[in-house]
């Protein structure tokens, strides 16, 4: 953060790129129209400043309004496609997970850590229904989730305090982790194991297991997870039926990535 | 373009973060990686300007540098998903998609038209390997698509003007209509029959079929398709058997829609 405020106060940074960035990420499933009011309150910009951006993103046709409330056009989508069409090594891991998902049944992703967040970069579902909240690009608390286990044991120590620092528990069951020694605990087993599981921490009736998926180096530069209904699949299926088939994914997609020789995953 | 004009030289706007999004909007799959030159003749932005937005984005973590060369992060996905999570109106459209892709083993999309391209907002493939060249954010000419057939004939009047007078033709194959009249020739036949089909006119091999979808008023607010190998899918197929399947599915996604009461679709 040392650095960021460093470049804060430089000439080069531009605040209002920032600005408009947090506006358009202000919009979610709990707010997908706000008014210039509702906008400032979400980010913490003044009034006027909000209506500038919004304004702006309206002319630029990445936002619309109609009676005062701002929405967001699928212009926006744009965006995130740009990511998705540049750096395809996530597409790799396609036909792998594809491939898991038809052994299984049940649903898998990928996803690395930004911030104190899982950011699912890649996901293959079973579902009729696509659930959008956990469609690429969504975003969970790392403590919550396998994935966020099995990548916050394998960052460095240094990260790892840093993350530990700027983390906000927040208890969404019973079982969620919200103290630091017992996720530390937690951590240090994946870490041992080389897998996470997590049981209804984050949604009641939701259980999943990671792996992580490593690079030429050995660092592991993601986590695959499966997540299933905790009434129709046990513990037991998904550590003893499902975790090696997961692991012989996340070998083959390992090996897939490696072959890229892609500068940023080696 | 009058009115956008007007609101540039109002206090209003800030040009920064309109240079911003254009620079994110600048990676591709052509350029996934780019210098600060590369990324300044691509935007048209002097090279002084290209490097703070690089520099700022970089800051906040939606680039990342590697020996002078910039390229996206994941965060970017961030950005479209609060399109996606916060105007689900096409994930309703999801299970019919589904149904309609079972029923006949090819892929399926809906867009919607975006300046002068359509803009895919949902798609169900079933291909094994996802094809991120028509993921959902992803654009095509509207002129050289079934759903851009389908979304020009029922534009107004004046807005397909405006869209006659802004685009460019280019021939991608011996079969791309890159004349006006022919255009319109076309789109006349499409308003009459309600249906556009397009036989490799933006790709060889491969040929679609599309079918308006409607709001309440019987406005059309998308175009729904489906694109299958020429190799193995004759028109005749698409056109006797695949049609009606299509048209069955949009009516069922525009009552769900309607259903709905969403204001931005009524």
């Amino acid at each position: 953060m040392k650095d960021f405020d460093n470049f804060k106060s430089s000439g080069d940074y531009i605040q209002s790129l920032e600005r408009g960035l947090q506006v358009i990420q202000a919009f979610s499933q709990q707010n997908p129209s706000m008014t210039v009011s509702e906008v400032a309150k979400k980010t913490g910009l003044s009034r006027p400043a909000a209506r500038r951006i919004l304004l702006t993103l309206e002319h630029l046709g990445f936002a619309e309004a109609q009676s005062g409330h701002y929405s967001l056009t699928a212009r926006t989508l744009s965006l995130g496609y740009a990511y998705l069409s540049s750096n395809n090594i996530w597409s790799i891991a396609h036909p792998f997970m594809r491939e898991f998902v038809d052994q299984t049944g049940e649903s898998c992703s990928i996803s690395i850590l930004d911030g104190t967040d899982v950011l699912y970069v890649a996901r293959v579902s079973t579902k009729r229904i696509m659930s959008i909240n956990l469609d690429v690009g969504s975003r969970l608390p790392a403590y919550a989730t396998s994935m966020g286990h099995v990548l916050l044991a394998n960052l460095q120590k240094d990260k790892l305090e840093a993350y530990l620092e700027s983390v906000n528990f927040e208890k969404f069951t019973d079982k969620t982790i919200t103290a630091k020694e017992q996720l530390l605990s937690v951590l240090e087993e994946v870490r041992k194991q080389d897998w996470g599981g997590v049981d209804q921490q984050f949604e009641e009736g939701l259980r999943s297991i990671a792996v992580p998926i490593r690079n030429a180096n050995g660092q592991v530069i993601a986590a695959m997870n499966c997540s299933a209904h905790a009434g129709r699949i046990s513990k037991t299926v998904l550590r003893e039926e499902f975790l090696p088939l997961l692991q012989e994914s996340a070998r083959k997609i390992s090996q897939a990535i490696v072959a890229t020789n892609n500068p940023s995953y080696s």
